[in-house]
């Protein structure tokens, strides 16, 4: 069954010349070696004739180039994340690359793992959303000089390529309209981790109930209880120890799945007079009763932005260029769920 | 700020030896070599003081082994193959495995394409939904001895490893279950694709309509035009054309996306009275209002059983083992979206 792939050794033997002569046509050096038009075209004929291609790996080790782009995420199962991905990989095969996706699940060891791995096979750079603790080896690509752009996460302490968005300007905003549309009682149900986006957010959500001397009403799940789908029982517990919230931000797209849960089984009367604002948007809010007012990241901008970086530093990777901060803008698609209500 | 890597040429020249006494101590040939015990010993001391950590491209040159699989899939924003992806990401990871996934989007110049660079770099094996057209390139994958198992869809006409669900029962089931909760002009609102699982389902739909005597309503909208977002306006045709309709299946999750739109923005008093169910579940249907029924597809079998059967080809390259069909059952979630109504 198994056919051998013809090799360079075959075709020299084959023709009855050195294999150095054949590598020298197949890598464009027979004229510069002097290598007579016609035996250069004689290869080149049996090349054809026999379906050689050359073998890849040896052609990376060659000229240091894999056209490999790692794009490594939290969870790849996570709609914002499958969407981003799948943006990346348009453009990425527009300009002859292509992606090879990660989870990190957000651990270090993880992370550190899967980059160890990708290096040592030499792809030729990284877009990364990062797990919180991994200052040191992202400080050994930076010195290895591997292109590597930041995505979604960034270290304010390290100075690196990122590419993120306003986090903390976006839940404020989303505070901001809950309040014009007479909410009082706003509390946002969040995740206790240490990412920055998750940082960011936070702080917008506490300047603007502080800004209006609102009432903060913070829920931070553990982390390790949120991706153990283990959301519902803190936000019930929540929700029946503060009976006064009338409009809750969630803080990322499976929170809010879990929190409408919650309200659809446990309190079905609050839907209708609860505020729902949801971190990054879905299909289906859309058609949701009521439809979900959601913060809409700029996916397709920030793949966009990542992969003109990425390209830029592997393009000028013998220039030390200077880092760039890119910070996008999220916008609110206002919908029913957060509309004035009438008193009771 | 380059740091160069530690090559065997440092190490050799740094210990004044050659190259080749030291790729044998390194390649575990020392005592095989008659390399002295003191010598072999200096060696591994130098390379773990220098960090020297061997090129793993060429590494996989010489074993032939890349411990790196790939999963093309339609389209990796699609949530179903996005789950797919982390489940079978998970199992690779406990293998030793990593996954490269990418999307095809239907297209045989895209896979062949694909499939084509992925080979040259030498991956240990396919999992592949596979787009409709490429049979020649499977033959050629087969003949190669390349482990390859296609998942989801496969062809009839190829006798190849695949695991798939029984696509044509899990239809007939949900179209059995809304007879029987009294529907009688029941729609199947699918996509036009040479797709094998698109196939199964229609047929599903139609022996359970044929064999009740109910009218066929199959709405076949064009692939081009529904991962275009275009299938609203055929859906809301469709709906104007046959007011007797009383139930819907539609044959994919975008699709029911598609449709859920439609009713709440042009027919906002049919939500309550058609009947729904969708093909592939999704978290958000749970907690919809109604909430939808849903055929589920088995995603962690299906992972589990690609993983269990790449890995034996892997293992067993050198041997014909006979190839082996793998079917699945699917589930029927049933939830409000299709429950018996009352007469009008």
């Amino acid at each position: 069954m198994k056919k051998k792939r013809v090799s360079i050794k075959d075709i020299a033997s084959d023709l009855n010349i050195s294999v150095t002569t054949v590598s020298f046509v197949l890598n464009d050096k027979a004229e510069e070696k002097h290598i007579s038009k016609e035996l250069t075209q004689k290869v080149l004929d049996y090349v054809k004739k026999v379906n050689y291609k050359p073998n890849q790996i040896a052609q990376s080790l060659r000229t240091g180039e894999s056209k490999i782009l790692v794009f490594m995420v939290e969870d790849i199962s996570n709609l914002f994340f499958a969407k981003l991905a799948r943006l990346i990989e348009d453009l990425a095969y527009k300009k002859g690359y292509k992606v090879l996706f990660c989870s990190n699940d957000n651990e270090d060891k993880k992370t550190i793992e899967l980059i160890n791995l990708f290096k040592v096979r030499q792809v030729d750079g990284f877009i990364l959303v990062s797990s919180p603790g991994i200052q040191t080896t992202i400080n050994q690509l930076i010195e290895e000089n591997i292109p590597l752009v930041l995505l979604d996460r960034y270290f304010p302490t390290l100075d690196t390529n990122y590419v993120i968005t306003d986090n903390s300007d976006a839940t404020f905003m989303a505070i901001m309209h809950f309040i014009e549309n007479g909410f009082k009682n706003i509390a946002y149900i969040t995740i206790d981790a240490t990412q920055s986006q998750m940082d960011d957010r936070l702080s917008g959500y506490k300047n603007a109930v502080n800004k209006y001397s609102l009432p903060n009403y913070t829920l931070e799940i553990p982390f390790n209880e949120a991706i153990r789908d283990n959301s519902e029982v803190y936000i019930e517990e929540f929700l029946k120890k503060h009976p006064d919230i009338d409009a809750i931000l969630f803080a990322t797209n499976y929170l809010t799945q879990a929190g409408l849960k919650v309200i659809k089984e446990q309190y079905t009367d609050l839907i209708d007079r609860i505020g729902i604002i949801t971190f990054d948007d879905n299909e289906l809010f859309k058609t949701y009763s009521p439809s979900i007012t959601a913060v809409a990241q700029p996916t397709t901008e920030m793949a966009e932005k990542s992969m003109e970086l990425i390209l830029q530093l592997i393009k000028n990777k013998e220039k030390a260029l200077p880092n760039k901060h890119i910070v996008l803008k999220s916008s609110l698609v206002i919908r029913e769920s957060s509309k004035k209500r009438s008193q009771s």
